[in-house]
């Protein structure tokens, strides 16, 4: 049995004090977050508190706050024995100063509400010494199958590669959508080919999955496809063209 | 029992030919290819031939070559009094010279080798007259369960469409898999995130799915991410979270 004490009030804090809450293997002592009131529904998994210097001793702190409160709740830790981690992609170990201090994130994006499935998410862990890691790991097992070893500068690395995956990737969709709602299309014709887009990727490289008139260098068809789009869409077709006619 | 001879011998061809000789309610009758060679494997289906004139009478006539083989295919069918169809997204219908044409414009990627499931395939479907219409929605409902109408203006734009949600998507996940190489990350830790992001928009628009800095206008992390970037990653990193940014 790990004992954990969760801090932050938002997406990601929400999910992670359910999974905890369910799992057997790990006790949720408590739930700190600076606003009482937005961890109030968590009341049912563990007792809240919007003080530090109430929280009890821990095996593991778990700061699943906003990345500019990393620090300073770090340092708000400092007395205590356990093992202190933050849960963001973006910020390096290094910020925490506790002695025992290590990363644990979850690379997934967490929207409200849907249910999420701790099991397939990727946890990449960073622990200060061997002993911590060890901890760590034996605790990111409890909630996913997929864990990592990654330091900070891999971490922020891929980071930066799931804003492309996701964040860009989603982006696409939204254009997508906006030229069949322009056109009167519905947009659910292009659920699959999204779909087959995604899984393809997890057989063959997207290097050599690459299709398309920018592939082909058909020049006819980029001319065609751009006369149709507006100012900003034709920007982004353009650059993103001749970055895949270059590639190969 | 509708009839139906099949000219081409590319990846669509080959998959249409298999698809079409497994339906108990399609008759193929030949398949014709100018380079028979291409097609030598497909004798198993149907007869082949490289020779327009010796195509029998059918129902259904369905040139699924290349964009560029297609008038002429078209003409040399001009005798022919059943429906002459061509499967292009970017082709407009107006290209067909027969008494009786049409398009059946399968929306997919169709990679060489791999199964391809036909029911879950967006048909896109649109006839010269009500009766071929009818003619050719029948057919396409005999492969699939998603058939759409779409006249040539819907569907050029709706190839553009995919061209950002399949050919500009998967350039973002190649970007992604630079990355990971780069810095020792395994590109399969970014699997889940890429299945969710394609499966969220199914549930709500991909304008209310959108994350990251951009959106958050979370200049921080735009400058760190662009530092680590290289040349072409940063243009495209730059362009795409500034039209986020601009987006809201």
């Amino acid at each position: 049995m790990i004992r954990v004490i969760l801090l932050g009030g938002g997406n990601l804090a929400s999910h992670l004090a359910l999974e905890f809450f369910k799992n057997s293997n790990i006790e949720l002592l408590q739930i700190y977050n600076r606003t009482l009131a937005h961890i109030k529904d968590k009341e049912i998994y563990a007792p809240i508190t919007d003080t530090t210097e109430t929280l009890l001793d821990a095996d593991l702190y778990i700061i699943a706050s906003s990345d500019t409160a990393i620090e300073k709740l770090s340092k708000e830790l400092a007395a205590k024995k356990g093992l202190v981690v933050h849960t963001s992609g973006a910020t390096p170990r290094s910020i925490l100063s506790n002695s025992h201090n290590g990363v644990l994130y979850p690379l997934q994006s967490f929207t409200k509400g849907s249910q999420i499935n701790f099991k397939n998410i990727p946890f990449c862990i960073e622990a200060n010494n061997k002993e911590d890691f060890i901890l760590l790991e034996k605790f990111a097992k409890l909630v996913s199958s997929k864990v990592y070893a990654m330091d900070s500068e891999q971490r922020k690395n891929l980071h930066i590669a799931a804003v492309f995956v996701n964040n860009f990737v989603n982006y696409m969709y939204s254009i997508g959508e906006d030229i069949c709602i322009e056109n009167g299309i519905p947009f659910e014709v292009l659920y699959p080919l999204i779909q087959e887009t995604a899984e393809k990727i997890q057989e063959i490289s997207p290097k050599d999955a690459q299709t398309g008139p920018a592939i082909r260098k058909d020049k006819k068809t980029l001319v065609l496809h751009q006369n149709k789009l507006n100012q900003n869409q034709k920007y982004i077709y353009q650059l993103l063209s001749e970055a895949i006619s270059n590639r190969n």
